[in-house]
């Protein structure tokens, strides 16, 4: 089951002069296409049509953005107008237009947030490493994971993958379970192309199928990321993530949610108060536009559900781990 | 969410004259294609094909066949190997041959058992109702379902919608979350046709949304049907089960299994004795033929999972309701 390493860059996004570089995302696995953008119209296009996903990959593009506006000679307020519509609900993205807007040296402040994220994500590894060296009891250690967060969703590393990279690097004989992730597919399609593009051995299973393979033994440890989380350690993440961690609870496998400071919410009591974004029914209609259900029938579409914090064994941040709860979250970041 | 009926026959399999019809159901759900079979070899090659599916239609198909290759002029014991072949693990369609075969009158047999099926299927509708009634409390009835195992996988009613098929013609404004079930899609393909067919309001979602909505009240109780249900009731059914099963649990919605009595294997203790069947990898990187996944990753694709009786409210047979335990199946089944 070993994938072998594909030519693939070292970021999701670098410079090259003064253009900055993206790996187009709407064309994996199949293709491996990058993108040079020299203007902010092309980086607010870029992010419309999620040829860069994922929070942490959305601020750091904005950034750069918000450093070609500059150089362009458009007003950076206007500049970032244009962002922030990219993406409405985006709270990173916000945040980086802000720090790059004020910074006196935009150029210097887009790589500095760059920078920033991949130590975010590194220390994320760092901290997660010791957790799964200590899981790995067996040949191989093996690893469950929903949906994709990691380096295609940052800019390296990742979250809830950045310690299984270290884990890789490091020797240990990782192997990860990736969850498909319907209706969307980033756990088949992104997060699939993005273990082999680090030879990382993996093998793709139906949404279905990860309660099985934790009832067979076969799960030593799920980690996942997080849209959100709230004060007490409930975690908001991608549809069909609560299900995977009541089977790892029924089958005592623990389950990790990896993530930056700022996905906290600290104005969010439990997360019972998150509103759950309801999306277009066509992506449970149709599968890589090839359409299932039948003509008349209905579909819905949550993109989310929560994860309640007593099924969660601790969360992994760039601070460190913490139990997922109001004390163990409150230890972390003393207010 | 009312689906209008749309032209569609009564049952799954019929006879015209001399010949047996069957609904092609690799055709589902896009277009109603209806096949006359006159020859034993055509209907082994309709088993095989997969036109005709669920072990109860399987059963009643072969039966059917056996009548056939009377009437060609075939040795019976010559028709049964061609028909056992056709899907070697299936339980059913050996006890139906071996009827035919023993019967003096093959044609009369075959429909004697297509109306014991008919039959079988009713009463588990007619046992199902009442828990229906009992649980429709608010101004739709909010039922779930996983795969299919409706009036497609037998010849009416089916076993897991066969209650739901007789509430909705007792005019409980019944409403039905469909699993997608991936990897084979039966649920986005089959059930949401065959209850679109019979004008049953439903919803399609992908198999890791049930979880939320029963997270969020939207869920009176889960219905599935099964594939094989041990001495201590434990319930193996499509991959995927399980997982429903444990979010019913964690927010107390009531979980039912409904199969005919040859589904329960008597010989086994516990579900920990099935071996689970792995399919073809191909089922999970593709999805209706397109490649999801990256060149040089690993699939993998177990079809069942086992739902601990511990899960099972209470299973639905046509002997009526009993608890998923040894106690209770011995009850409604005195050796």
């Amino acid at each position: 089951m070993v994938a072998s390493p594909i030519r693939q860059p070292a970021r999701t996004i670098w410079l090259e002069g003064r253009s900055i570089c993206i790996l187009d995302q709407t064309r994996l696995p199949h293709e491996v296409v990058t993108r040079r953008l020299a203007r902010v119209e092309e980086v607010a296009e870029a992010i419309t049509m999620m040829q860069v996903r994922g929070a942490p990959l959305i601020g750091v593009t904005a950034a750069w953005g918000m450093a070609l506006a500059a150089t362009q000679g458009m007003p950076l307020a206007r500049a970032r107008e244009l962002l922030a519509a990219t993406r409405p609900t985006a709270v990173n993205l916000r945040w980086a237009l802000d720090e790059v807007e004020r910074a006196p040296d935009p150029w210097r402040r887009a790589a500095e947030i760059t920078e920033e994220e991949v130590g975010r994500s590194r220390a994320i590894g760092e901290h997660g490493l010791p957790i799964l060296r200590a899981a790995h009891k067996r040949e191989r250690l093996e690893v469950l994971t929903h949906c994709n967060a990691g380096w295609l969703a940052a800019v390296e590393h990742g979250t809830a993958l950045a310690p299984v990279y270290l884990a890789h690097e490091a020797g240990i004989p990782v192997h990860v379970w990736v969850d498909e992730t319907r209706p969307r597919n980033q756990g088949a399609r992104l997060t699939a192309w993005e273990l082999g593009a680090r030879g990382v051995p993996h093998t793709v299973i139906a949404d279905n199928a990860g309660g099985h393979l934790m009832q067979k033994g076969r799960v030593d440890l799920c980690i996942v990321g997080a849209d959100r989380v709230t004060r007490n350690g409930d975690v908001c993440n991608k549809i069909g993530t609560y299900l995977k961690a009541l089977a790892a609870r029924d089958n005592g496998v623990p389950f990790y949610a990896a993530l930056p400071v700022s996905t906290i919410d600290w104005s969010l009591e439990s997360g019972a108060e998150i509103p759950i974004e309801e999306r277009d029914p066509s992506e449970v209609h149709t599968i890589e536009g090839v359409r299932t259900t039948p003509v008349g029938s209905h579909a819905a579409n949550w993109a989310f559900d929560l994860t309640p914090a007593r099924l969660v064994t601790a969360l992994i941040t760039e601070r460190g781990v913490c139990a997922a709860s109001t004390a163990g979250l409150a230890k972390l970041y003393p207010s």
